[in-house]
């Protein structure tokens, strides 16, 4: 097939600091740990053709030799094929899937998705969907819009959030994943800029990404959100639209308060942009909910929010929606039949009775995750003490930062020994966040604690020696 | 919002042959039909600006007031909103789905999807996924290849058509459309050509358009496929890709025959162009099964192969899948993180026992269907005997040749009676098919033929005299 070129240029911006002050780690293990993590995390398009060794080595100041020799080994491990002339395609292994394991440590423990298990609410609201399923097998099944039942339920939830919505505003879809994609493709074309929170959910900027835009990111600073700087990068760059995560934050966890919403839907409205609202994780909160949503200060029909029942409800259950004026869910709905063909009947028939029932089973979900964020941290504390992490508000990871910028190389080693981890790069634009990592606190508490447990070695040698080799799946 | 804007080079293809020699029905009327058609089909982009009224009359060759009395005319339905010195937006009525009607007209008919309603396996099949569900619910349920056990039984079905597949082999996705994105944003950039069958299928013409590639159309001769200009059109673009219906094709309902198919699959490893095959209708047949899968001739690894639930099963279940190497599909599953989060457990518990028990009521399926293309066809020919129509092979839908163009003109004037058809220029580019509609066959019997019972009168009076005019739902 013919193939994509990543340029030199971006490549370097991708790496970014790749090469740290290890001794006993060669350099061209350190450029295939980089290459390789960007390849795994999908930052490198696959199927695409690299720069040649020369104009690699030349551009990272190295030896041919190295370049080579760092190329061969991904080459070895599959990660790298070789087309005469064509240069090296990045490719994964054969038959590793994002959850898989290197060859020899199956399975992985999946610490790069923030998730929770089903609860029993789960299997029971597909019992009552299936009991109310005859009533629609006499169609075609086809639903770009959502049934009208499941609209009312999500737009009464907006009303007792403070947001009055009908349910010709609310549009079903396939996640907000699939939802942010569908957005995108209604209001913006190859090269259009989108500003971000920066760090940002990774899906959205593969997303952003995908849709050959240009993510323009405004960095969030220690607390709260920096709405100078998100008005200046709107004035200056233009965006086709912005896209913010305010309740709650993934991956910091925070939560923007009322008058920051307030000021974000005056620039909105100022600036005409329109702003994508994802409130994926509004339901997981730990103190206190969050306050009304943004859309409710929007005065300029510019606010569109995107929902999820992946978290509040269960991952396996494929459904969110999104709220917006009337007029926009009709265009949305229309451009919708290019991307998918609607959302299944069933799965939406179980989100009504989870809607109707989520007052009594919400409560319990958040004091598990409340419970499981506290005893995560307190393992982070102790087996970490170098490691700082600040309180999440709500949502489902600690943002960690670390004393020295090794996320990449320590996510390189935890994969061998068998444990994937978000390393902070992938939460942002070119190669930023080498000192930060996300660590979910999802996972139960032991299993979480022993994960913790198995990272520790890994650390140790990494910050205080270089070393990270492992083999057997054990550091040496 | 930011808008884009739609240029009048791009509007006068779009257009085609909107101006039919209709003396009864004035200029500025075809105009706006022409228009609204463009939106309501999604071809015109929503949320997209118009060129002014001024360069549009021009390029037309028609006065200023001419098109300011059919935009205004729009204005009015609600099709285009008028923004202070930006122009006119195109737009859909507030509450205008997809399949709902113009004011007063509740519910449309919708013969512009073809597909046919759920039988009682449907629901069996649900029960047993609910039954199986359990052991799934103690995970986070994302899952971005699919359940081992469904790719298993899919890899099967390849296996009994005479291709060899493996269940690496297998990805499982939100249906052939979804899976038909995913492998445009792994494969092409914005601005990439793909080669299409013309006409094709509308969504796959979307979704190609959706990605910012360029359609390149291979026009399909009277019967078969013309594997020359195949041929020669992918040496003359060298596209990034190519998509092909040969079983059955969309919306002409042919087939393509086992020679044809060792020719295209020897053209795309002459040229190493990836060919995207649709198998969404295989298993609706007539007379006799499809030859062994496009793929099975494949030498050089360069078929991707798109299969569904939708028309095998049923629509409300929304699951398709990608074969291809298991190369190939580690990387799909690697970009799919942009797009969506994968496909609900239920929904692949269900396919399960669907495939398990195909064989069994697919000959049912397929019975109900034949005996209705052929009582639909009886009723086309005797109610538009000037109508030409050509035997379906498979799949579900007539391709209808009028005798004069005017399928714009007539679903225009359809969709004022309250019926949505799909007028030929929807399954091709820049206008054309203005001589040809898909009429589905897949709705029962007696509902069929009232529909065309209530098209032939508008069909004379525009065929004789031009005049659509529609009043109270009536032609008059």
């Amino acid at each position: 097939m013919a193939q994509r070129r990543t340029g030199t240029a971006s490549l370097l911006k991708l790496l970014g600091q790749w090469h740290q002050d290890l001794p006993r780690t060669p350099v061209y293990r350190q450029l295939a740990d980089g290459l390789r993590l960007l390849i795994l995390d999908g930052r490198l398009p696959l199927e695409s053709r690299l720069p040649g060794e020369r104009e690699l080595a030349s551009a990272l100041g190295l030896s041919r030799t190295t370049v080579a020799t760092a190329l061969a080994q991904l080459r070895d491990e599959g990660y790298l094929l070789s087309r005469h002339g064509s240069g090296s395609i990045a490719v994964l292994p054969e038959g590793t899937g994002p959850v898989s394991a290197l060859p020899g440590f199956t399975p992985v423990l999946d610490l790069s998705t923030a998730a929770l298990s089903a609860g029993p609410e789960i299997h029971r609201a597909y019992t009552h969907a299936l009991m109310a399923l005859p009533e629609h097998l006499n169609s075609t099944g086809y639903d770009q819009h959502g049934l009208p039942e499941l609209r009312e339920v999500i737009a009464r939830r907006y009303v007792e959030r403070g947001l009055p919505t009908s349910a010709e505003q609310i549009m079903v879809v396939n996640g907000a994943v699939s939802g942010f994609g569908l957005i995108l493709r209604l209001l913006t074309g190859p090269g259009d800029r989108v500003v971000i929170d920066h760090p940002t959910y990774p899906m959205a900027l593969a997303a952003i990404k995908g849709a050959s835009c240009r993510p323009v990111a405004v960095s969030l600073p220690e607390t709260g959100w920096d709405t100078d700087g998100l008005s200046a990068t709107i004035a200056q760059t233009s965006p086709r639209l912005a896209y913010l995560l305010p309740d709650f934050h993934n991956p910091t966890g925070r939560c923007m308060d009322a008058r920051t919403r307030a000021t974000v839907a005056e620039i909105a409205a100022r600036t005409h942009t329109a702003i994508v609202v994802d409130e994926t994780m509004v339901d997981l909160w730990f103190d206190a909910p969050a306050p009304a949503p943004l859309a409710a200060y929007d005065r300029a029909d510019k606010i569109i929010t995107l929902g999820s029942a992946g978290k509040s409800f269960w991952g396996g259950l494929r459904l969110g929606w999104i709220r917006a004026s009337s007029r926009t869910i009709a265009s949305l709905i229309q451009v919708r039949g290019a991307m998918d063909l609607g959302t299944p009947v069933l799965e939406q028939l179980a989100a009504i009775s989870l809607f109707k029932e989520a007052d009594t089973f919400l409560p319990e979900r958040r004091a598990i995750l409340r419970q499981r964020r506290d005893a995560c941290g307190e393992a982070i504390k102790e087996l970490f003490p170098d490691w700082r992490i600040t309180q999440a508000e709500g949502g489902l990871s600690w943002w960690v930062e670390l004393p020295k910028p090794l996320a990449s190389a320590f996510a390189a080693g935890a994969e061998a020994i068998g444990i994937r981890i978000g390393a902070g790069p992938r939460f942002g634009t070119e190669g930023s966040f080498e000192r930060y990592l996300r660590l979910p606190f999802s996972l139960e508490s032991t299993a979480m604690r022993s994960a913790l447990e198995r990272l520790q070695p890994l650390w140790q040698h990494l910050a205080q020696t270089g070393n990270v080799s492992v083999r057997g799946g054990a550091v040496v």
